[in-house]
């Protein structure tokens, strides 16, 4: 029996040759990745379901429709997912439901996206008991469709700064919402233009000319029956974007709308019918509703780059083109070591992004059990790990799908490849939920009090800290040594250390910067703003080692011995990138040297060889099924052109032989062009 | 008189205060980029005359429309286009010709695009004189409408693999064209799929069972007065795409479609009424066109690089949000050190790469006089040369527009910002003419060749050629001292040398790496490939030293002291930039220390400084008129957030108050629901 469980009779012969060369069980590995045989087994099952429903496929491939006709057909994804998920997957499974969901759904989203991320969580932690009898179970079973609106055209994180007012009537007991100026727009929430009908508003609360600041508001949009806006509500969609065109990213302006004063999200702060306004008592759950958002990121992207690796790894194995030796035939491009370098790596980042979604995942479950029973110590670290995590994750990982996407060449750039749209998608995510200079900042204001407390010798907690390495003055030379090109099991402790010995000198460099500047009279906040592009280079050091660390802690409890043996060609290969990647940090400081350098430039050579012939098993072994990479290039049968084929005859262009373009523009410029003759 | 010439009455008040602070002439600046005031002012009267020309305005902004409007208003664009162009703009400047097309067409293509890139240039060129007469004019008038057909679904680069037969046919005295497999679908090709009547395209001669390889051949695809496809061919649109959406790439199949024998073009081989097969003397000018297209491509990603950085730094200055003092105003985002890290180094690239294509073009033009007059030694190190650029400034280009368009925050997102559009049809230049690594490989080969003569201390050619450093010894370390803080006019040379010293270390050492697999034995061929890394390396380092070594030429022959003293400061933050990005490669081997890297960062974080007031200035001096940007972001009034609104009207979504999708899907699942209670 071959290794590899994705072989079929039929398929591409160059694809299966790559499969029979796989020297560990894709079975085991996908236990690996997924946790267990019968998680492995689930997601096969929930794949063969929606396989054999024909209402739950697309009719057309997704780039092939207008803006109203993705918008539609997601509307019919989720109508038709709706009818199907209970039938088919564990409810209280989410991995299951989100399987079911991308194998439904396109990844650039659908009408219900903010209504279970957003409207739904807010229902459940911002009202009361009261409010929750009222809202939360339509809104479980979609009697209403809501969305969140923060955003504002003129306002982004300056949460203080929005413009929207909800200002207190006590005569009629209510709230006026209104817009006073354009920048106070709401802007960009996602299903808001459109679909939903109802919506929590952030607006400064007002009371008697005094305004206590952001609060949130339930809104009702529009009507129930007509879905036509209520009066003084203007609504509409934001227009095209980079992405997520199948969602209705939406404007918002209120003209004076009277909202009942109960419809205040009153969980915490409390407005009474003599206007008194009530202080909410601080939550922490809120700020870690925003920390799980961030920790899911990291597994959405991790998907995101492997579903792009996996497209460009198979594609790569039954694309020939050109010649290594000029004598031979054309050679599968997988075999150019530069095709090697650019990808190889991608796969490698994929599970070390993974693994620490999984890892932080685990993390944030153990730090909310904490909070329940009185301890809430952990969650600014934690904060700041999913800050930092979440800025690194999206930049690398949009690196990465256009990396895969250009090793495909031209038809990579075709939507028939899916890896535009993945791309689009997963680069969102450097944006939304937080910009990246602004995640990384927050990640370095955590090290620079860790590192506040190294340089003044205090060490406030030890060995629990993702920090701690910051106290440890760690070797001065790095330890890698020739033995890592001959050792197949060679230790990752050097490497490590090497992470850490970077990640230690720029952040304990970045806050003495800091400190010399306070030193010298400036302003905390100019230091800060002067030492910012230092600052993010440590917040980057440190959750890169963070990454590479659970990396090395996933592979160390790996039972079967061929998963294990590729994952650590893996890691390895991820390690030394990454170290490659920082070689100025390494260099700068005479920590490593120029043969240590050599050394790792060779030894990655060695594992892209090395790696190579188990490629296409190691993507297959996340277990995607073509519906969910909806991808001509990345079919797992390898049948790649003719079904580029049968994939450009849904053009619009094509219903038919001439265009109208031609009859009105073309056809008469040259019939003019000959009569001047 | 203000020294920036753009503030106007009415606009955002703190863009005109930035524009305030000019410390040069943008009128100055803009003359050295485009070389004089009657250049520029032509510039503007062309803008103007397109402005004051209704009919050359696009009806609907380009993002909102369907694949369909798309090509019908690109057909629309280029029928106008034509009509006003000789009105308007000298016939024999390119430039103008060039930038009245960009102010009437969207970046994203038109149906005219290979008729004039690759169709006439192939009827100049290939055909022989009676060809000419009878084509060449009708195609210049514009009576028929032709591209130019080459890759295959199955096959790129390699010409000699093509499937693609024209088999001569004796008795009728023609060829039969044929698509034997799938594979050799015609794919790709520009304006092929609904736009074009007539292609050239490439095929393989067979005579007598013989094959004589790829040669050309005119093929009329639709009837001239119906546009319908001719008997025998299958052609249509090959589906969307990342960008290029206006373009219809098409497909096209061949079932023995017979053209007359005079059809194959006939300027270089011949074939006569007996099959007789006469050989092309080798034209190095086909070789030439090649090298001129990769010429071009740097200017024009020089253009879309500085559009991007355009947008990118007018909305900074107007976007206020967050704080940097806790008790001041909300900032304008321009005044984040992240931020102007993030932008200004693209400023810098974008005229680092409009420097590089003009002096880029300026060889070429060299390089074609030294061909007439029988002196062809410089065209295979010019055409290395391009082939670097090519790669490096594609992937610079690209990496660059991303960072302005995130530097944006959310709007950047939205395609109002423009930049979506920019960084997909940028980032395609990584792709075609020449797969990237290809052309890394390409300039490595001449950069092998070269370091081959200098190993044996062959000196085929002294002070004339790009590589004449790789002879040089250079000094062993880097003389950049602390004065790079402290001297305004700091010498480029110390600076100069460290780029020769990593591309020459690179080079050698990617030389020596490949003689040695040799002498251990490894064939010619798998030695290339095993190296290929380090060779994309070598190439990449020799590129940067070209581009470096350019600008720095540039800014030394300015004669406005108040451009050349601005110019001189973003030259040195390119200069630096680019050492620090290339930080591992100095300090791996000694040549720059740990003191020396701390100045270069020290030195940057000045400069960014010292252009902050500048910025917008500086963008400015491109001279782009908001017609050609595009975008609702990089409006030169600053006007943003009211146009944001009105662009959004332009929805489709919009055009109805509900949409039908709620009607079909959302509605009757939210009444089901109520139902179900």
């Amino acid at each position: 029996m071959e290794l590899n469980s994705w072989i079929r009779q039929g398929d591409n012969v160059d694809i299966t040759n790559e499969r029979k060369k796989a020297t560990f069980s894709t079975e085991a590995l996908s236990e690996v990745i997924y946790g267990g045989a019968d998680k492995v087994r689930r997601r096969k099952e929930i794949a063969k379901y929606v396989d054999e429903h024909k209402e739950l496929h697309d009719p057309v491939p997704v780039p092939f429709l207008s803006r109203e006709e993705k918008v539609e057909n997601a509307s019919r994804a989720v109508v038709a997912l709706q009818k199907h998920i209970d039938r088919c997957v564990n409810k209280d499974d989410e991995d299951e439901k989100m399987l079911m969901t991308m194998l439904v759904c396109n990844l650039d989203g659908k009408p219900t996206n903010l209504h279970y991320v957003m409207f739904i969580p807010t229902l459940e932690t911002q009202t009361d008991e009261e409010q929750k009898r009222w809202w939360l179970q339509k809104a479980k079973n979609l009697e209403i469709l809501g969305t969140y609106a923060q955003t504002e055209l003129g306002h982004g994180t300056m949460l203080r700064r929005l413009e929207t007012t909800a200002t207190f009537d006590k005569a009629s007991d209510s709230f006026i919402l209104h817009s006073p100026t354009v920048t106070a727009t709401k802007w960009w929430p996602g299903n808001l233009g459109k679909c939903s009908n109802y919506c929590i508003v952030v607006a400064q609360l007002y009371i008697d000319g005094k305004c206590y600041g952001p609060h949130t508001f339930m809104v009702q949009l529009r009507d129930e029956k007509t879905h036509l806006p209520l009066p003084g509500i203007t609504v509409g969609d934001i227009g095209p974007k980079f992405g997520i065109n199948s969602v209705d990213n939406g404007f918002l302006r209120f003209d004076h709308v009277k909202i009942p004063r109960r419809h205040m999200m009153m969980g915490h702060a409390k407005v009474d019918k003599n206007g008194t306004y009530c202080k909410p008592i601080h939550s922490k759950l809120s700020y870690g509703a925003m920390v799980f958002v961030r920790s899911l990121m990291t597994t959405s992207q991790a998907t995101m780059l492997a579903m792009a690796a996996t497209i460009a790894i198979r594609y790569s194995a039954i694309r020939r083109q050109g010649l290594i030796d000029p004598r031979g035939e054309e050679v599968q491009v997988l075999d150019y070591k530069t095709q090697q370098h650019r990808l190889f790596p991608q796969i490698a980042r994929a599970l070390a992004f993974w693994f620490t979604g999984e890892h932080v995942k685990k993390l944030y479950y153990k730090v909310t059990r904490d909070i329940a029973s009185g301890n809430a110590n952990l969650l600014p670290e934690l904060h700041a790990l999913t800050s930092g995590l979440k800025a690194v994750v999206t930049h690398q990982t949009g690196q990465g799908i256009e990396q895969c996407r250009m090793a495909c060449g031209g038809h990579g750039y075709s939507e028939a490849s899916g890896i535009p749209l993945l791309y689009t998608q997963a680069i969102g995510g450097c944006t939304y939920e937080g910009e990246n200079m602004v995640m990384l900042l927050q990640q370095a204001r955590f090290l620079v009090r860790a590192a506040g407390n190294v340089r003044s010798s205090k060490h406030p907690r030890g060995g629990q800290s993702q920090v701690d390495y910051l106290n440890e003055s760690g070797p001065n030379r790095c330890g890698i040594g020739h033995t890592i090109l001959t050792n197949s099991a060679y230790p990752t402790q050097p490497i490590i250390e090497a992470f850490e010995h970077v990640a230690r000198r720029l952040t304990l460099n970045a806050y003495d910067r800091l400190q010399l500047a306070k030193t010298a009279g400036r302003a905390s906040h100019d230091a800060w703003n002067d030492s910012a592009v230092d600052l993010t280079k440590a917040a980057r050091a440190h959750t890169r080692l963070f990454i590479a660390r659970t990396f090395v802690e996933t592979v160390q409890n790996i039972a079967d011995s061929g998963a294990a043996s590729v994952l650590y060609d893996i890691m390895k290969l991820h390690l030394l990138y990454e170290l490659s990647d920082m070689s100025g940090h390494l260099l700068e400081d005479g920590f490593v040297n120029s043969q240590q350098m050599t050394y790792i430039q060779e030894a990655i050579y060695q594992l892209l060889a090395k790696i190579r012939p188990n490629a296409v098993s190691i993507v297959d072994s996340f277990v995607f099924d073509d519906r969910q990479l909806k991808s001509v290039l990345g079919r797992r049968d390898g049948h790649v052109y003719e079904n580029m084929l049968e994939w450009a005859k849904h053009s619009s262009l094509n219903k038919t032989k001439v265009i109208p373009a031609w009859k009105k523009y073309l056809g008469p410029m040259m019939r003019e062009a000959k009569a001047k003759l």
